[in-house]
């Protein structure tokens, strides 16, 4: 064999743009197999929309309409009343990956400027057809310049940006961005995994949002809100020092505009007094009075290490706004029309020394809680992350890993998997600590799993004792039933017996057996918070 | 609440580099957890090394240096005799993600372009160093031109580049390149998943290599090489026709300096005849002496969908390198040490109707096959896919689930999980079709998980041969011992009886006891290959 050269080997070196590397491994996005593939394009859209609403404080409206062509080929035109975009962007938020306007540390659904990119790039890989989008956006104040464009493009998976390949103005009545998308080799489908399902979901965990969607066999579902209260906007907070790296202090070093390491600090971190400054000073030796770019990786690192050491407040946790007992408790009433539902929203914790995060959860039973399998109902157990349906990849995650751990005996609940409950939790958390790319499972962190259980098991006790009192009322019931039978017969027989009329005995008889019922429902002591 | 203008919120709208964009997520790396992290630096520089010793045709020689300087901070040196790199493209190699010289459809272990320049950033990302880079390589022809030089430098995420820190001449004895990264937060582990097992199984199944690894505690681990035999280089294969999709045919269109569609097409794709692309044509409807560049997306679909009905000879199979029975067996009897192997390599198969494949599996017992969990030896399964060891996601690959469904009683093993066997399994492909993001798991395709069957239940039924005459042979021998044994005595009883002196016996019970072993081996009949 003859050995090749280096400079040969290297002829054929090149570099690929984001939009061409993702166009071969979209499986990276989350786009592998029919059904799935289809709920991301969902998840995608509904999840910029939705976070473009809360940005611009509306309620979010939607209209999804899903057509079938032919046997895999669908156009999907998804509406929304969100704020709309700039024309000079439409093609950077559709065609260009890795931009956007979320990379902050903000508790949003989307961080990562991939998502609606990719569902241009998927609709043109599978069907070659151009996107067209319609933008309603403002310009300079309220009532003046409502503006509206459509543009037709594709994307240039070379170049990593959009081709435009018609644009005229649009008349539009309100701000809002409407597209539409061809799809082929995707497939919608029922299942849990499927996009009428997920829609379903989105639903309950933000129960401020209609969405209304025409289905491909014609029909529609109007899923309309169950709250009018708009979500406030979460707050953009500093990191907590206990949540950053060296590397973060090096990098927020470089490209800072402040011209003291001490007042970037106090500046870029949260819970980061003078006073906190001089201490640090004054552990680590370090002059903090330097230039930031003087700032060594030693002393990075140093300071993360003080970090570690020192006592801190918890994070603000203004950047956290969960859904609320009370909304989800109407979200699930809304969609699950359950016979009993209880809801809870814990207090905020940290993972991680210096992460906050809430936990959420709600339990519902009866009604359609649950999911029909042939003709039984199994649990089900629905997991969020900031209000976001998480689809696939159950089995690693940290709430599937809690709720098995619950021993679901002492509520009463003998195969939690046969039950006809529905289990909902939702974490909410600037930074949600994801396993997977695809956004679809939550890392075991200790803290994040007592949580869950925490706040899972003091809901399963309510649902125990509505189990309880169910089942009390019901025995009761049917001994009440006996008796009322009974004791007529008796009385009629005691009165022949006796030779003598039969008594008037309705109102008597009426009395015992509701005094009998009231008496019979257990009491049960409340039991503390926290239990192991 | 105030609505906000789009314009306000696009103000924050930016791009990020692909560098800045995997510094935000570098779990789609498969930098996860401390020992994952470790372990796939491991396996981006040895898949680099052997990939680049094979494309210039030289026998890999490695030397991995891993020294722990405190509690989680490594330094990282990997030399390998490869054909170096040129000065021109070391940092590009390193700094620039998306960039490399394997976007081709070859049989490749490495394809993505990220993983080099992956570890460099985590290098970074977790001690901010730089990263020393030595190469050796050839310019113009083998004996002038040994070239060597000195790179130190950083990666600049904003720009997705490098930065040059020091360049110096280096005096070189070979070609091949060195690196050394610092790393903290990850961790050197003896688990399935950590560092040195990873080497143990490239070994296996790269029985020409070498490797000279010294761990953090100062240990020496010299894997010799069990062959000579350099693998041939696999040739780059045109992709199959079934293989191809309609975005493809347009793409090639568009980026071909071919002048015709027709030649496009039998210069692009294998078993692609004038005479097909008469049939096409004709079939079809369309003119093909158009110009690639004209070529409408509903006429490429078209052609795509006749491809599924045509007739074609399967596709090439010049381009798949299985590592051989032979080799596999080398590897195993040099790395397990075992009782017993029996190693098989399927014929080419397809899947998804164009994508050539081929299984290749080994089973050994004994030895240091298994893995011992306490002081009880369990069964390991490693799998590969194009010889590169598959760590992580076992629970969702083709091959565990494959192997999972052999009723292996038939083959006497009882009990899968506690027997002290180890299966390999590699499927080599110029398209492994991988499940999840870090290329760690085999999508379940029908084809696949048939041939994983097939290939393992042949070796398992040479196992159990082994097993039945090993367990015969002891039982034999256990029976022998007892007629050793007793007939001595009953000779002399019965001579003492017979009141006559004791005959010499040895010779005729050593003939009738060897006799005896002979006699009780099981003679088998083959069985067919192909079973349900």
């Amino acid at each position: 064999m003859v050995e090749r050269e280096a400079a040969e080997l290297f002829e054929e070196f090149k570099e690929l743009t984001a939009s061409e590397f993702f166009r071969r491994n979209k499986q990276m996005l989350g786009f592998s197999g029919k059904i799935r593939s289809l709920t991301m394009v969902f998840h995608e859209l509904i999840t910029n929309s939705l976070d473009a609403c809360e940005e611009a404080g509306i309620q979010p409206d939607i209209t999804i309409d899903l057509k079938r062509l032919d046997k895999d080929h669908y156009i999907l035109k998804h509406t929304d009343n969100g704020p709309g975009i700039p024309e000079a962007y439409i093609t950077k938020v559709y065609c260009t990956m890795f931009a956007g306007s979320k990379f902050r540390n903000i508790q949003s659904r989307g961080q990562q400027g991939l998502g609606c990119s990719g569902c241009v790039l998927l609709s043109q890989m599978t069907t070659g057809k151009p996107a067209k989008v319609v933008s309603g956006y403002r310009e300079g104040g309220k009532d003046k310049g409502l503006k509206g464009v459509e543009l037709t493009f594709k994307m240039d998976v070379k170049k990593n940006q959009g081709l435009i390949l018609d644009r005229k103005d649009a008349e539009v009545t309100q701000t809002g961005v409407s597209i539409e998308l061809h799809f082929k080799d995707v497939s919608y489908s029922l299942s849990e995994q499927g996009a009428f399902e997920y829609i379903r979901r989105t639903m309950i965990a933000n129960p401020h949002t209609k969405i209304k969607f025409r289905d491909p066999t014609g029909q529609i579902f109007i899923f309309d809100r169950a709250t009018d209260i708009i979500p406030p906007l979460p707050k953009e907070v500093l990191p907590h020092p206990r949540g950053v790296t060296a590397d973060d202090l090096i990098f927020m070093a470089k490209h800072t505009d402040k011209r003291r390491f001490r007042s970037l600090l106090t500046s870029s971190l949260s819970r980061m007094s003078t006073k906190r400054v001089n201490e640090i000073e004054e552990e680590t030796g370090i002059d903090l009075n330097k230039r930031p770019r003087d700032m060594k990786w030693e002393e990075a690192e140093k300071i993360v290490e003080l970090f570690a050491r020192m006592d801190f407040m918890a994070p603000p946790t203004s950047g956290l706004i969960p859904i609320g007992k009370e909304q989800i408790d109407k979200g699930i009433r809304e969609i699950l029309n359950p016979e009993f539902a209880a809801t809870t929203t814990r207090k905020p914790k940290t993972y991680r020394g210096g992460v906050a995060f809430v936990i959420e959860a709600g339990i519902s039973y009866g009604g359609d809680s649950g999911r029909l399998v042939g003709d039984q109902k199994k649990a089900e157990i629905m997991r969020f992350a900031n209000r976001v349906p998480l689809t696939f990849d159950q089995g690693s995650c940290a709430i599937t890993e809690a709720l098995k751990s619950i021993d679901w005996k002492r509520y009463g609940i003998r195969d939690l998997d046969n039950a006809p409950i529905t289990v909902f939790v939702n974490i909410v958390s600037t930074n949600v600590p994801y396993l997977s790319t695809g956004k679809q499972s939550v890392a075991p962190e200790p803290e994040i799993l007592h949580e869950v259980r925490q706040a899972t098991m003091k809901i399963a006790r309510n649902l125990q004792k509505y189990i309880r009192a169910k089942r009390a009322a019901k025995e009761e019931a049917m001994r009440s039933k006996i008796f009322e039978n009974l004791v007529p017969v008796i009385i009629r027989e005691a009165a022949v017996l006796a030779e003598t009329d039969v008594p008037e005995y309705d109102s008597v008889l009426a009395k015992v057996t509701r005094r009998a019922k009231f008496e019979n429902i257990p009491l049960e002591s409340e039991e503390g918070e926290d239990e192991s």
